[in-house]
Parts: C-alpha cells; structure tokens; sequence
C-alpha cells in the first residue's frame, strides 16, 4: 500500500501503456478516459475502495497518465500510483452527490487544461462507473470533442496475462483450493450457512503458501436445494440439511487478481439424475478443454461443450466462461470475449478464463467450475481441486 | 432466500410503492426504471448478486412493479420478489456482454408491450448500473417517450425508516459492535493485517445476539500508519507495529441494512496531536449530535460540527456524514442528503446516517464514526462502542 509496494515492475507498466495506446491509435481515439477500476489499477497501479465515486485514469497523447478523483482518494492515489504527484488530481468534495453539480465538470476541465478539449476521446460507455449523467455531463462541457466509444478498450490488452500475473493468479488459485478444503473440513448438517461461509471468508483471506487473502470481486454465492436453480444467491442463517445440495461459488484473490473455482457438495450420496449430470457436464469439460489451445476460437470450448452435453441429456442455455484476472466489485469477469456460439476471439498463450459449465435443474443447481490458463500448446486447470460432486457422509 | 423468507409484510411493500408513485407524479414520471439494486430490493424484495448485468424493476402506472434482468437471474427473482411470476422477465442470454447488442434493447420492447413506450418515464441517470450505453440504448429504441431524471428518486423515499428497518439496523449495530470488540482482542504488534480482517469478517458474518451477518456493501478499510492518510485503502499482509495507529472502517450488515462504525487502534499511547484530535472530535461530534433533531437542517450538524473542530484547531474540507440503510456494493451511502454547509434537508424521526467525522492528518488518520438514528426528541447512537481513540499496550 505505498509506491514502493507496486505490484509490478516499471517495464510491465510502461509495456501496458504503450499497447493501449497503440490500441488508442487503432480506434481512432487520442484520449482516453479510463474509469474502470481494474483498467485504472491495471495501467498505473492504484488501488482503493474509492471505484463509489467518480474518477478516471487519462491517458493522453504522450507521458505518463493521470488519475483524477475525488480529493481524499487524491491520496491514496499518491501512495498507489507509479505517475508522480504532478500527475495526480483531486476535485473539491462538494461535487460528491450533489444534484446540482457533477464531478464530470471538474474533468472537463482537466483535459480542457491539457490541450485535448478539441480531440477524440474515448469512452467507456458500458462500465459501472461511468453513468449516463457522467456522459451527458461530459458532452456538455466539451462541445468541441469528438467521442469515441471505448468501451473494453483497455480490458481487451488486459486478456493476455504477464508472467507475473500469472503467478498471482497461481496464487490465487492455492487460495480458492484452500477454501474448498474448509467447506469439506467444516460442512455439517444441521450447521448454519452463515456459520460456514464464514470459514470460508477466514480461509479466504488468510490465503495459503504464505501469500495473502484480498477480497473477492462478487462474494460467495452459496445456494441450497431449490434455491441452487438460481445463480445468484448469497447466504442467510438457514441450515445444512442432510440429502440436500449446495453449491459455492467463489474465488481466491491475489493482489486483484481471481481465481474462481465452484463446487457442488451433497450430504449423503446425491440422487441418480445429479450423477448423470456430473458426468456430463465432466465429459463436456473434458471435450471443450480439448479445444482450449492457441488458434482456436473461444466458440470451439463452447461448442465442443455444448455438442457433448446435448447428446448426454442435459442442455446449457447460457455461455460457458468468460476471461478473468484483475478486477474489482461488482464482477471478476474482464467483460471482453465469452465461451459461447459466434464467438470468433482468437485464443492465445496466456488468457486466463473461468470455464463455467453451470446447470441450474428444476430441483437444484450443479457447479463444478474451473480457472484456466492457455498454454502454448493447450491449456492448463490452475488448479487441482479434486473434481466432480462433493460428497460427504 | 424464498419468498416465505421475505423481510418485510406485503403491507410494508405496498405502502413503499403507494410512497414512490406519489414521488413519481411530483417528478412528471407515468413510468420509473430503478436500477439501483437497493432500491430494486427495497420496492420489491428482490436479493441477488445480478447487478453485474443490466437488470431493473420497472415501476409502471398502475399494478405491482415488474422485475427485469438476465433470465437466469429470473429464477433468483422468482425466489425473492413478492409480485406473480408474470410480473418477472427474464433475456435471453446472448445480450450478456455483447458488443452487437444491448439488453436494453429487451428492455424497450417490454416498456413498449406494456403500452408504456410514449409516456414519461424516469431515470436513475447516475447511478453506477445505469451506464452511459443504457441510456444510449434506450433512447434510441423508443424515441417517443419522454425522459425523466428520476436520479435518487427511490432512495429518497427510503430515508424515513420502519420501525422494522430500524430493528435490522439495530441488529446490524450489535455485529459491529462485536467486529471492533473482536479486534480490541486480537490484535497484536506482528499480526500480519490479513490475519486480522479475516477474524473481523468472521466476525461479521457470524454476527451477534443469533442474528447472521450479511455482506458489507464496502469491505473492511484498514489503514495504517502513513497509509491511514488515505481513506479508502484496504489491507494487505503488512505486521501491525507499535506505536502505529491503525483506521478501521467497518460495517455491521443484517439483510442488507447498514451500521457502519470506524474506530481508530494505537498500540502504545498516541502522540499528543492524536490526542488532542480525538478531544475535538469528540466534542465536536458532541456538538453536532445536539443538533441532530427532527425539524433541523442537516447542514445544521455539520455546521456544528465545523465550528467546534475549527475553534479545537482542527480542520474537515469534506462531508462529515450521509445517510444510511438498506445497500449493495459498491457503496452504504444513500446518495441522498449529506453532513455538510448548505445542505438543507430537513431531519425527521427515522432517519439514519452515518456520522462521519474522520480526519486525515500528514501523518496518519484518526476515525471514530457512529450510526445515528434521528428520534422524535433528538438522535440517537445505535452503537454502544466505547468512544475515542482503542489503545491497547
């Protein structure tokens, strides 16, 4: 948490930045306005639960970015960021929700002081953080730019993996084993599932191998019984209970970097349909981690999923996995390509995805998902958490 | 986490929709598109970790509101909402992430079978998950309605709380109260920082008194030393050290509503400025509590405020407080009012903010925040956690 604790070498950061703006010059922008806060973190380093508050990396034309927020987080910016403290602005408090004025203004004027209130500017038009009222506000203190929509831009040069993240991902991916182990040490029925996922939390950031435990992206998504045939459900305080299935989704961080893995955990043996679908959708794993190799497209994983899942009885009818490294709440996933028909992403050596073959039953849910790694030759589960149902007696 | 498990009675919802439809017809909206998915919860019940993807619950002239997300999400939705199932649309999940196409686009097509394409509809136009391409999208696909800024227009209606809101706040009160008990037992000069906030988020999620603790809508802030300059920074592995003072920004959660409390942890008696801080906070917040009372403005608290921690020979340039409750990621603010000059909203019993007198000083920071309630005859702290400065030797 200060400069001297950057998280990569001055080289990676000066290589991030000259292929974004080499991408910049492909899209036709000469300033961009980063406001994703793993975009903002992957360029200059900085790193601090201020993402509630607008703000924005700014690369522009030539040197060094800027990062511009709220003056407080202006702070944290200096002992974060690698760009020196000339780089660094803050805006004045009383832009902070306040209806009659918006933080965007302020930005407006920075980039009007640097000379760039005339040029293409792109913008990340789908994220989070940058709201319709951030737009609207920004076109209408620069009548003069030309705007471009920028949106993934720099989640797109995030998509293939240094060595060093890859290591930070290995890391992580130590941590999420570390947790399943827990659920299958602790899980009992008739034990709370707030009473668990706090085991899990424990687990989660102590970390494992000596590297520590960073906050996940989404929380744990921990669903029971009829419950599991939604996705997205969290926890309460209700029981473990004896022939019923739960399923944890959750992820191992490393310094921002994720490694989500999911599985399924039954008390008792589970019911013959659960034991057709764990060895469908293992087989359609085991197909799709065939076409996982450089060259192929991302449709191949999933179409080569999809065609042995259909012909085992069971269908999918969302997409299969989507990338993953660095990222912040609300979402671990990097937003670019997705495992699923159509898509032409070429795969190359370092792109890291969640390989997600959920199926969410009419009784139940079944996950046994994994991180992966494309190698120069195929690909690689980054982790080795035993796989298949959980079963515990 | 079914719709036997709703925390409120139909009766309470139906008065929260009679409330915002009032609001919607001062506002000039037949028709209200709310996005933030703590005013989804609030108008519906709803409880997910969807928000990742577009999703809404549309509020139209007459009837129960309309649930509208991604339709795995639906099923989620099925499990938490009070309305029918015919009131839950779900899209198709090609829309998910997809450059050539935006789920708002499933959007339009449904406001417009609802009849509801050419009337005036309402828009939360800065909050973080309606984007600028949201609007963008929407716009186009229905270029005869016309568009409200119905910005906060739900948050405010949710400001005045229930007294079962209350009694969840209280709840969440007494887990903060046992995180920072937690931390006065744990910790230790050496203890790495990690170690430390995973025994505080198992803390949270146990919770207290037989009540479960939910997740925080911000993760635990943990500053120490220099690094507590800052507000928003989180943790890493770094030993905790004498004579080093340690900020901790940490919440309470049950079902989702908010008690966040900060207290700041020196190991050794702290430097006479430190001491000298707490003393004006202290009064200063003293100062502020005595003009927390129904009928007063909220700047009249940090008016207060302002005043005793200036003559102290103190100095705060941001807001010292905003409102709180019901909230999801990335933020336990309202967004609503604030603690500061100018504001002039007027208190009323039920209220709930955060009081938030940090200071940030060249060398380290000093938090001691509290959760107030505004009763008929003043205010009142939820929290019994002993006041200033934790010294532990």
């Amino acid at each position: 948490m200060s400069t001297l604790n950057l998280p990569f070498t001055p080289e990676e950061y000066d290589a991030r930045l000259a292929k974004t703006r080499a991408a910049m010059n492909t899209a036709g922008c000469d300033v961009l306005v980063v406001t994703d806060p793993a975009s903002m973190s992957w360029l200059t380093g900085y790193d601090g639960w201020s993402f509630y508050v607008h703000q924005a990396v700014i690369i522009g034309p030539s040197g060094d970015p800027l990062w511009w927020g709220r003056a407080m987080d202006a702070l944290g910016a200096r002992r974060t960021v690698y760009m020196p403290v000339d780089n660094i602005f803050g805006y004045e408090d009383t832009y902070v929700q306040n209806p009659d004025k918006h933080p965007m203004e302020d930005l407006a004027q920075l980039l009007a002081a640097q000379g760039w209130s005339g040029m293409r500017i792109g913008l990340e038009m789908d994220n989070y953080y940058f709201t319709a009222a951030a737009y609207m506000s920004l076109v209408q203190a620069l009548p003069d730019a030309k705007w471009v929509n920028a949106n993934v831009l720099v989640n797109w040069q995030r998509a293939i993996k240094s060595p060093t993240e890859i290591e930070y991902m290995r890391r992580a991916a130590k941590h999420v084993e570390r947790m399943h182990a827990t659920i299958l040490e602790r899980a009992e029925p008739g034990m709370k599932k707030n009473q668990l996922i706090a085991d899990i939390y424990h687990a989660a950031i102590i970390g494992a191998d000596g590297h520590w435990g960073d906050y996940p992206s989404i929380v744990p998504l921990a669903p029971s019984g009829a419950d599991a045939t939604a996705p997205h459900l969290t926890w309460d305080d209700s029981a473990l209970k004896q022939g019923e299935a739960t399923f944890f989704e959750i992820a191992g961080v490393y310094r921002r970097y994720h490694a989500p893995q999911s599985r399924t955990l039954f008390f008792g043996e589970p019911p013959a349909k659960y034991r057709a679908a764990e060895a469908a959708v293992l087989e359609a794993v085991a197909a799709g981690m065939e076409q996982a190799k450089p060259g192929n497209f991302a449709e191949d994983i999933a179409n080569a999923f999809n065609a042995t899942l259909n012909r085992l009885g069971f269908e999918k009818d969302s997409r299969c996995g989507y990338p993953i490294g660095l990222s912040y709440p609300p979402d671990w996933g990097e937003h670019t390509f997705s495992l699923r028909r159509h898509d032409k992403t070429v795969l190359e050596p370092g792109m890291t995805f969640h390989f997600m073959p959920a199926l969410w039953l009419d009784d139940g849910g079944i996950e046994m998902t994994e991180p992966v790694l494309i190698t120069p030759t195929g690909a690689e589960n980054l982790c080795s958490t035993p796989s298949g149902l959980v079963v515990k007696d």
